[in-house]
């Protein structure tokens, strides 16, 4: 096969220039100052954290589905039931990571009361880097879990067409070494990651879906092209996707994955749980030494072994001192967005 | 490869004459006869509905743990912590169907309390089928999430010695026409299979593991001989299975992975964790048709599109009419055990 490779060129642009940047866009299209604050930070830290394919990459379509309407910037969460928890939150269409945020903040608050907190969000807009709000959870000492539902972009094992979500999962466990953090779509690989192998013809290290032919491949390009990625674990993680997306739409009231628009444009009103325990009760030495001692013996003498969330705090460190890697023209596009003092009609 | 084709014989049993045999075995070795009731349908409905390695198969090992004192029969768990919800029990090394159940039914009425309620388990034995406890949640009318940890039997992503647990995930979603049951191993098969398609000479239907040689095989007894069976999704199952370790062993002050026994006749002190979420605040109509559109959505015109635990119900029935398949081997053994008037010393 002939693979077409992709000019793509990556420069480092220092990070409080990309916030500057970033905050001054939604100020001029008019986001309450301490959200535009927020919000620019959330997308910036995660390309800082190396996840540049939920990060900074997602800033033209974020922008696109504020155009269109899809998504409301100024609409905020209100919860519609509450026996304790979990909350069912109306997202109102809002930012999704906005709305994540908030949310997760809510069950951390829950669990310190509680001791396990849980909001269910309808309603709510793709919430960019999940690993964001795990993160979050283990910055304030908490173990943390949340999923979303997606739009049907993924095959159930059996099926040629997209009839599940990928539906990623974060759980997050505190560390003061770095948090313990997975954050995993049930495809193989996500569409950012096909996208980016597509994009610098590097083929997939395992095979991560069907070309059109059927055959099993490692082409991102020809699994972008079939729209049949490979669950995780074949028919393991077609069902994990399933109830995923079964228990957030259930909890919250909300749209499930078959209620969602088919469109990465249009994409909206997914359903999204955030479950927060606390740890406080429990000796802080102890939890330290476990988590610390589960990892060592994981690891054992194989260096190769990663613990979830391992490389984040290097990545973060190399990328805070010699600037965020951005591919060239996106950077320009997004500066140029930055020049404009409004919003395009 | 020359494979061995090991003598497996099924013969059907009626499913009362099951239960009366393994009541009468429990009864004669002293568990109080609630227990005994209790924990020989847990076993026997293991089996009539399908899941045989997790049912009868388990019988010789259990009371071979019994007589070694590492299950004790008479010990019930005790809350040691809690603050509402999760309580942290300690399981006492009871057994680990009992022990199991009891948390779910507690995590069942706190839900009904305070919406959510949650169980860390510490100190408990191998649950046996972990689908059991989906359907419990499911029976009751609300969701159910449990999971456990195990010793180490699984090699974590770039390694190839046992280092994490194969810790399977339970999620269920009740529903009137048969509940939608996950139950799954992050393994993509687990031992019970290996070692039923290695009796029987059946070739797994993908990678299920390395030979010992390194390469990914779909031969069971291959998998069992290197102990290197496969995370499902390669880094993303190993990942995920850490993960579950770490909050169940924290949850719970309990044992995680690295601190269990490796064998399997020495397994004990798991930890696990039991979440139900209710349902009763939610039109109950909605519910049902979110969940059926869910499952006719997925299926789309593919038939051979299953959703979790969607087969129980027919196997349950036709179990239930014919008799439950049991290796006529096992079944001997186990009658031994029921002709003993008491325990063998």
């Amino acid at each position: 096969m002939v693979r077409k490779k992709v000019k793509f060129l990556l420069i480092r642009i220092p990070y409080q220039e990309i916030l500057g940047t970033l905050r001054r866009i939604l100020l001029s299209i008019d986001f309450a100052p301490v959200r535009a604050d927020l919000c620019a930070h959330l997308i910036t830290d995660a390309s800082r954290d190396g996840v540049y394919t939920h990060g900074l990459n997602r800033v033209p379509r974020f922008m696109e589905m504020i155009r269109r309407g899809v998504v409301d910037i100024h609409a905020v969460p209100e919860t519609v039931a509450t026996r304790g928890s979990p909350e069912s939150w109306d997202g109102k269409r809002g930012p999704g990571n906005l709305n994540a945020w908030a949310a997760m903040e809510r069950a951390i608050d829950l669990s310190t009361q509680f001791g396990v907190g849980a909001i269910a969000l309808a309603n709510t807009n793709h919430w960019m880097r999940g690993g964001t709000y795990g993160w979050q959870a283990a910055d304030a000492g908490v173990i943390g879990i949340c999923w979303t539902n997606t739009m049907p972009n993924l095959p159930p094992w059996g099926a040629t067409e997209p009839r599940i979500g990928n539906n990623p999962i974060v759980i997050a466990v505190p560390r003061s070494d770095g948090h313990v953090v997975l954050d995993m779509a049930m495809s193989q690989f996500s569409y950012g990651t096909l996208e980016s192998n597509r994009r610098t013809g590097q083929p997939l290290p395992v095979p991560g879906g069907f070309d059109s032919a059927g055959k099993l491949t490692c082409d991102a390009e020809a699994i972008e092209k079939s729209a049949r990625p490979l669950p995780i674990g074949y028919w393991k993680g077609s069902g994990l996707s399933l109830m995923l997306d079964l228990v957030a739409a259930l909890l919250s009231t909300g749209q499930a994955t078959y209620q969602i628009p088919r469109d990465s444009y249009r994409e909206t009103g997914v359903s999204q749980i955030f479950i927060a325990f606390d740890l406080k009760s429990i000796d802080t030495d102890w939890v330290a030494q476990l988590v610390n001692d589960v990892i060592t013996f994981a690891r054992g003498s194989d260096s190769e072994v990663r613990y979830p969330g391992e490389r984040t705090l290097a990545v973060r460190r190399e990328n805070l001192e010699k600037g965020i890697p951005v591919d060239e023209e996106l950077w320009a596009e997004i500066v140029r967005l930055g020049r404009q003092s409004s919003f395009p009609a």
